[in-house]
């Protein structure tokens, strides 16, 4: 089957945005991967919008601020996955011949902080007490430092990490440092989750632009276009829902993929993950297979994760340090990779980098993509 | 390209369901669906769930009801036009190869009444008071009833025939035949629309099974099976929206869907069309090319779409009379397509019936399917 190509990236400035619509936000990540792309709008077959809590027609809506236009608009939610979901979906489009060219995009403006309550009132995980986020994951905090020894210091250091890589991200809610202690010692939310190691309330938009591979060679220069590996959805509704205390179906998910693209985690040169909170971070190294399971506090101690480590991840700032808008977070991640595979991150460049992956989580799903530099086939 | 075709249908009552869950609505049609098909839940590839207004994560929530599973969840919105719009989405993936075997359903619990505000506050529709729908119709009855002298009677004439037609159809919310004064006589809505002329608030679900040619040739027995023909998607955002006095939008996609299939409008046998006013079924007359240009008027008129007559339109009574419930209505529509095809509508059979089509609507698009039965191919 043909590939599919990203070959153009937009995104907003992440972070509070009281004065803008959500559509402003929108268009204006969807203009920029359009000029980055140097593609026509009105060239453009089909519109993928993704978001969690915009409302009804949110994508014709943004259509509206986009300029005119009667094509087809697909409106994709899917929690926190939503624009790793609906750029799945468009690359299948893009593959089957269906389409030459589609732009994604992924959009929030939070109304009402981080937490959303996806539940019914009267569901079980509302009655069980278990929808509140953080404490899920600080159960699986828990489980991992009584089966493996994890420090508290170690899941502290997700966050002074990615705090460390946003410093060069311009896009970027908070490029600012923070100390271990300033980490460790801030407020608590759910034992042993602090604030600063809980993925921040954000605004914000992300746009890609997806061609096929027939689009691709009738270009006049490809050099900055990046390859669509292979992608995987799972939307398991056993797991984070309940008691289960790691990411197996992040893992199931990523050995899907790994197979599909023909490569494995050894292969990988830049990750960006889904650290809503520092804990899941270190989680996924272990799911995607960056280092056996309980390695992951050891990897994080060792340096290996940052920029000039074995495997940088998160070099965008991760979900902590970059945001947290839930519909744009996905295609956030993919813009990184995209980024750093066309060698154009500047001072978080890692350097050499030809395949990338993002692993991108919603309730209840897992979105993983990888991503190859366009030289490199 | 090969062809998808649709293999089992499933339907919940249309009504009032005040005591059940919109997930225990859709895993009713889901369950039916796939007993239809003679089909295994464990064997579905891929889950779409369409609706407008039922939280986050709908799709999985429904999946915790059907079954466990990993499979991928796709939610797709598109305000009334969801579920046909991720019927449309399904069979690009199973046409592409992606996928043999896929679910669509489409689910909404009613909750504050028919009429959403899918406009922010500020909005330019809000600020111009164009909102309500009923007021956007009654424009565009009062404009034909000028140009064309299309009278009271023959807008009222629309439910008389679509109650008719619900009699015989046990999923309907309204199965009781009503006169022409009676219809007239209603409550006035909005001048001309009286409330019998308006489509009521249903809840509701509808599941649809998809496959591939490859599967369908593994099946067997095949002759229940019901091709999709062609499929469009128009997302547009000047026309419904504004000032405009025709469903331009719906005819533009019709044309070329119709070029698609290869076939014309005097092919058809049957059609179920969006009447969520009664005058937007007259208007989908015109749009669809079933009649010429102010022709609507007399075709209701003469009966030509009456079972019996020329060409049926709504034999399930569409959305007058069988309900709205909007995620479900699209799927509700093909699923009677997949009923008068095979043959097994009894009461309400259009004779011979081989080509169907549906158009749904939603706010700003025109989801248009063609359907064959599959003898024909």
């Amino acid at each position: 089957m043909p590939n599919a190509y990203i070959i153009g990236i937009g995104l907003t400035k992440f972070g509070r945005h009281p004065d803008r619509s959500v559509e402003s936000l929108a268009a204006e990540a969807v203009g920029a991967a359009l000029r980055d792309a140097d593609v026509e709008w009105k060239d453009v077959q089909q519109f993928y919008a993704a978001h969690v809590n915009q409302g009804v027609a949110a994508g014709q809506r943004v259509i509206k601020e986009v300029g005119p236009s009667g094509i087809p608009v697909l409106n994709v939610e899917n929690c926190s996955a939503a624009s790793s979901t609906a750029l799945r979906e468009a690359s299948m489009a893009v593959r089957s011949g269906e389409f030459d060219l589609v732009v994604v995009a992924g959009f929030e403006k939070m109304q009402h902080g981080v937490l959303l309550n996806v539940h019914p009132e009267d569901s079980p995980e509302v009655v069980m007490g278990t929808t509140v986020l953080p404490m899920r994951f600080s159960l699986m905090a828990m489980e991992h430092m009584s089966r493996y020894g994890t420090t508290l210091e170690q899941f502290a250091r997700v966050t002074v990490k990615n705090r460390d890589h946003a410093v060069h991200n311009p896009k970027a809610q908070y490029p600012k440092p923070m100390s271990l202690e300033q980490v460790m010692g801030s407020r608590m939310i759910c034992d042993p989750i602090t604030v600063y190691q809980c993925s921040p309330t954000t605004d914000g938009a992300a746009a890609v632009v997806v061609c096929s591979e027939a689009y691709l060679d009738r270009m006049a220069s490809s050099s900055r276009a990046v390859r669509l590996l292979a992608s995987g959805l799972v939307s398991d509704v056993e797991e984070l829902a309940y008691n289960k205390f790691n990411l197996d179906f992040v893992a199931r998910n990523a050995r899907a993929v790994f197979e599909r693209a023909g490569i494995g985690p050894q292969d990988l040169d830049v990750v960006e993950t889904h650290d809503c909170f520092s804990v899941a971070e270190l989680l996924a190294y272990e799911a995607l297979g960056l280092c056996d399971e309980g390695e992951s506090g050891r990897m994080i101690d060792e340096g290996e994760t940052r920029i000039g480590g074995r495997i940088p991840v998160n070099p965008s700032g991760g979900l902590i340090a970059k945001g947290h808008p839930l519909g744009a977070t996905g295609l956030g991640q993919v813009s990184e990779i995209v980024t750093q595979l066309r060698g154009e991150a500047g001072q978080r460049q890692v350097e050499g980098a030809r395949l990338g992956l993002t692993s991108n989580m919603g309730m209840w799903s897992s979105c993983i993509h990888i991503l190859e530099a366009q030289g490199a086939r």
